[in-house]
């Protein structure tokens, strides 16, 4: 997953972009970078960690001018390698070249062998170098025309900043599986994935990006550019019960109000009478706690504890088997589990190993019984559109019932919220949602060699250390 | 204020102590450092900063043995420098010694010029290095003696964690200001100023040091040591309302508990009759929030979001007048405050200057009303004891009154938990806490020159760069 | 300048390969690089600074395979950034390319252009970027021939090693103008700029590439290419008398050889009778001075010693005025000069900045009379062929007569060496030397825009912080 | 051995300490240090590594004021840790106080011991620390009086700089083992280890002290201390021979005349005959192999190149055995060397592994014969005054008769110089030299503990990592 942002017509851009960065962090941890344009002339600067590792006083002051991209990580295709953090930058006959991508190709394979085919060199293993490419082998004079030539060859999820000399682009593909909000600062415009990312730069929300819809902007001023072929809408709906920050609004929908209405169906699908108490595990659960408690009339209480000073800890081998991993980020509090029936909530379940461990530290610390509620349905297949799922063999949804799972788990009970109920909370037309590694319905095939290789083919023949 | 640990009889020590400060990082982040001895041998390792800056596998890989101190600070007598950061080593006539202090001592002056009278040379501006020069300076040939020589010359607030050789001792004073707290790990012997940090290891916490008491650890066995002079017990109530985790243990009260009990005793002196929803300033008043709630009926909410990725943020200075730094660390979420009534609870109130930027977003955010509700009383005096409250003139609580305070901070109603209401969530017989920054009841007084030089006298003759 | 080193088939090539760096770190210390190649899949590492600074275990560790390539660099086309760092690395058709240049196009201006318009996009502003574009955009499917289809395109300097797959390539332009050399080491061939990157890493030289001349090595074993259409020999002599290092033989001549005949030829052109001694400003006139000596009978010295420790060493404004920058390199030894007439033997003279410093530390040190002979003629002219002179307007020589310069320098006589002595002292045949910056000989005319812009025009439309 | 260097009444006094250091970084590359004392308040900055590595414009700019102390160390006693980089710097009753030491006391195990019992503390194993606590114990109550109690009490090897709030101290111990320069620049005065650090920041010497000499300097003014207790002179010889750069003048003698003086001496006690030529081991030797070459008539080379980029170079175990360690710092030149009859000179002979590898090199390059001329006799025995040579067992020169030595070099003649051949070069009244290493005749008698457990004892306490 990815976080992406973009400035036009303010001064200072990539101060803008570093906060607003900082602001997306959550959706990559991986890479960071920003590229700024003054006078026609591309800065980047990007590198491997946090925003606040890659980032520092120096770097900004040699980003100089009032357009900026910026991007933070999790690979999804590609390696983990600087050559691979974004925004990538080239020079091409148009100018200087920028882009921001969140999102997955899902026939980048198929486009980049033709792309070598014709003579192109890769410097990276990232589905968005295509993109790049296909702008600059455009036949077209102006770039946007360039731009609508290499969107017409791609297939898959993308949000994407791009600038071409001064002038920036927003885009969001025809499906629009991933958010793109545009914000009003000054006499400038502000693009992020999310509105958290707007408000901390003080901008207001004034638009959001709809499937197939782009814009170009230049010097703050937004054209709007004739949208792409329409397709059926297909938001992805974990970008709501997980993915987004619970102060954004994306899809038209307050992520705080969905997860608190996720946590009321999941009271109403599946009760836990005669419960003492109810808890998230923090705090991407917070809320669905909340919803659950106020539905049910359950006691809402904090039972886990996380640490959020816990950074890159390691362990030394030899202690690894005495020390719980867990309870580094995690630490249950005792009066208020112990000797009591406690609802636990959480989000989802991926792989189970962090809620096994949870699970085992609650009842250590005195837990009565334990019931185990999730504010979304099993997983049970990976996504190809952006978000690192695991392989179906490692998703407990996919290989265990509910019954395996409770006793996997050691939990009393296990209730997983329907698919319905899902999108009931989720709020718009449930037709337009995208939950295929929920339900399997996948909205677009997706190349073999991307699935299995996506990250492997393309990495295998160059990496830098 | 300060977090410290200490480990004895358990093999790879320091890698325990590292996993123990991280559990206590929330105690000092200004630096931190790990002392281990391996047969007699001690060794050292601190630097300024978080833990995870500071340590890494290969320092830890250079502390061996079985015994082992450690530190995290947050400077309240003495610069921000190296030189301060301990836990302190040094070598004299009974072999090498390690001191970890959480506290602050009173007559620290006094002491250090009748020192340096004598020929001792100081290398920092910490109070800690006088009782190191009081140890070695005293006639008794038994580290047991030397150390009650010593402790019968200081006077203030310390909890301490002490190595002689392969000896360790944990010591709290006669008021029992900080807390310390003992646990069994296997054949070991695990100390840490809260119990959180002695669950990240997989302790037992089976004691808690009371005011005066103080052991001796060999290999893991205790020894217990007589007692000291007795005072009236003096805990300092503001670890409860807001220094240590809400996970811990301490003064025989469960932290998350007080805090719940003391949002339930806010909400019985200052409802807010007819309020949509209450929430916290989170993390530390989520616990108040939720008694508050409870108490009132109101329903809770999650009205504030926080970015727990934010570290070492910086702003331009040109663009410092257009950006809120305390947007960066906390998001209102519209949809839960837009044209609320809304209550908002915090532990304290210090300088009022975050909650006025608080209060603000919130407004902005659309909410009609907001009633504040401070968990603790007006903080009206600094702490002499190991808390690092501003000077007087910076405290809101010491300079406004409340209907002051409600225009400065522009809510529509302010309301603070009275003395007697925090001293009843608090649990304990009241008598025995101190309570000196709210109620002026100092139960030590500190010489002039500790209150207004500590730093600076010391600090003022070297400095390392 | 670069210097350029290659390994085949000896396991752990990197390492060899960071040795070799290590050896030619004298012909570029602005960046450094390494690739290496395992089982067809490339690795890079890569980085601003000395190799000491950019190559630590843990990089080299992640370098793996037999084939490796290495480059240090100090730019003359494109500006000073990590992404103009060599070796560059790709992925095109034929599978990971990577490639070190040593010298200077004369063409790469239009050529960038051309592949521009064809839909090519540039990471860097280098002119070695271009070379890369040229190969991957070549219609033949073997990479042999997809090197000749670039080879015959381009003009100038270029001394390359090339890596496509698991082949290594080398390379030198038809007039070869810079050197590279071949070795022997077990099984495997090593090629390097120089002999003593063959010397440091054991292996024995056994011959070098003559001009046009280029073979291929797949897992150590050598095959000849078809020589590149014939043109004139242009050894740049410049090597020889100042770049190159004495220990090496390139140009089938002793360095160490040439330059104390250069001393001689100096001599025997300029002697300076009834001086008392003669000294060299070391170390890379050390075998001139001791030629000089030989031929004029004048006693040889070391009036001047020079601190090796000398790094990053900076200044503050506020002191510059008051402390000579030479001094912090150089040093005279006053009992070699007091009261002497002293020869001083430089190599060449290019801005006189660093000789008027030397000259008047000389004079303060007491020395009775100055006589400077510079080994070389007078620079007269930019080289466009991979070496860093500065503009026509900064070169003393260009600008100011012999007698000028003695005055501007204060030296009591002045002798620069003929071009013809130079020749004589270079050995080989006179017209295969190259030696356009003193003579205005150019043999290959330079594209304006390349020898105005080269740097600017790439750098400026994007650049990497 | 150590540089330290000293500054009183200039402004900025820190950036010229730092260029001293600079000059003196020969003399210790583990450790370096700068203390600067502004309005009586000092500051200090130290580190592990080379000046470069240590000391940046930002350490700089917090070391303000008009007096300074610098250091750097190569460990003769005490570990290889940060606590004992110097300058010390402490607080006591007369104010803040630093020192940096050269040399090695020699009665400092039982003054530490003496001072432990007193309820002395000590931060490092260094044996200066001592001279700081005898300094704060002592009972008179003037800096000067305190200073002259606690030089009563060392014995051995010190040249040190101290200073008491902003006076500045330049002492050297009765014997006057080490060298320290004064000089004068503008209306300040400059101190150091030997004239190249005074040239390099533009000084004049304008003194050297004897032994038994110290100096008080109040900004910039001068004013004579009465001599220490006479004792004979015991000037160090191996500064001359080894230690001091060339282009420094110390104990009245020009190193460089020196050098070549006993270069001359070497060719009188042991020419080579009918060599074809005589080289150095670059660059200590250099002088030596003028001085042979011209006492001798044989024809002077560079048989052996130096890189002088050679940093901090790791080998892969792995490769270890393949490469040669000496040949990345050294490589000859075939051409000099081939079928010739070589003369080599070294300054001295200690392990003889490096010799060894140099001399296998030099074989291998071809050369027919190979006479090894060592301009100072066999070192026979460690130096306790400062200098660190190995344990008696790894010399060399104590362990083998010259015709084994021979054979274990596989040189064709080897020719030590004579003690008298030594002294004669040297200048100055012969029994004014301590050649204890050399002869035996060690002039102070050194403790058992601080032989053998100099560094050992006092290090094992504690480790500072």
């Amino acid at each position: 997953m990815c976080g992406i942002f973009g400035v036009s017509g303010i001064e200072n851009a990539a101060q803008l972009t570093y906060l607003g960065l900082y602001a997306l962090q959550h959706r990559g941890q991986e890479s960071a970078g920003i590229v700024s344009v003054s006078d026609g002339i591309a800065y980047q600067h990007r590198g491997m960690g946090l925003v606040e590792d890659v980032v520092d006083p120096e770097s900004l002051a040699r980003l100089p001018g009032s357009v900026s991209v910026g991007h933070t990580r999790y690979s999804t295709a590609g390696s983990s390698e600087v050559a691979n953090a974004q925004p990538a930058m080239v020079n091409y006959h148009s100018g200087p070249l920028s882009l921001a991508h969140n999102g997955n190709l899902t026939n980048s394979h198929t486009l980049r062998k033709d792309l070598e085919k014709e003579g192109s060199i890769f410097q990276s293993s990232s589905d968005s170098e295509v993109i790049v490419h296909l702008i600059a082998r455009s036949d077209a004079r102006d770039p946007d025309d360039q731009i609508v030539d290499a969107l017409e060859r791609i297939e898959g999820a993308y949000s994407l900043i791009i600038t071409v000399g001064n002038t920036l682009y927003a885009i969001v593909d025809p499906r629009g599986f991933r958010p793109l909000v545009l914000g009003k600062l000054g006499d400038g415009i502000v693009v992020g994935s999310e509105t958290c990312a707007l408000d901390i730069v003080g901008a207001e929300p004034f638009r959001e990006l709809q499937p197939g819809e782009w814009v170009k902007i230049e010097d703050g001023k937004l054209t709007e550019m004739p949208r792409l072929a329409r397709k059926p809408a297909q938001r992805c709906v974990f970008e709501l019960v997980y993915f987004s920050r619970p102060d954004s609004v994306i899809f038209g929908q307050s992520v705080e109000r969905v997860r608190r209405e996720l946590g009321r169906q999941l009271a109403i699908e599946h009760p836990a009478v005669g419960a003492d108490c109810v808890f998230s595990v923090p705090d991407s659960s917070n809320a669905m706690a909340l919803g659950f408690a106020a539905e049910s009339g359950i006691t809402p209480e904090h039972g886990l504890i996380r640490n959020h000073y816990v950074g890159r800890t390691f362990i030394d081998p030899g202690q690894s088997n005495r020390v719980n991993k867990v309870k580094i980020k995690f630490n249950p509090v005792r009066h208020v589990v112990e000797g009591k029936k406690v609802v636990v909530i959480d989000d989802s379940l991926v792989r189970g190993t962090t809620s096994q461990a949870l699970i085992k530290m609650i009842r250590q610390a005195g837990a009565a019984e334990i019931h185990l509620r999730i504010a979304s349905p099993p997983i049970t297949g990976s996504c190809y559109y952006g978000i690192d799922t695991p392989d179906k063999e490692l998703l407990i949804g996919a290989q265990k019932t509910v019954p395996e799972i409770e006793e996997h788990l050691a939990v009393d009970s296990l209730g997983y919220l329907s698919l319905d109920g899902m999108l009931k909370a989720a709020g718009n037309d449930p037709s337009h949602y995208c939950h295929a590694c929920f339900s399997g319905d996948y909205p677009i095939p997706c190349e073999e060699e991307a699935k299995e290789q996506a990250a492997q083919t393309a990495a295998r023949r160059t990496i830098t250390v």
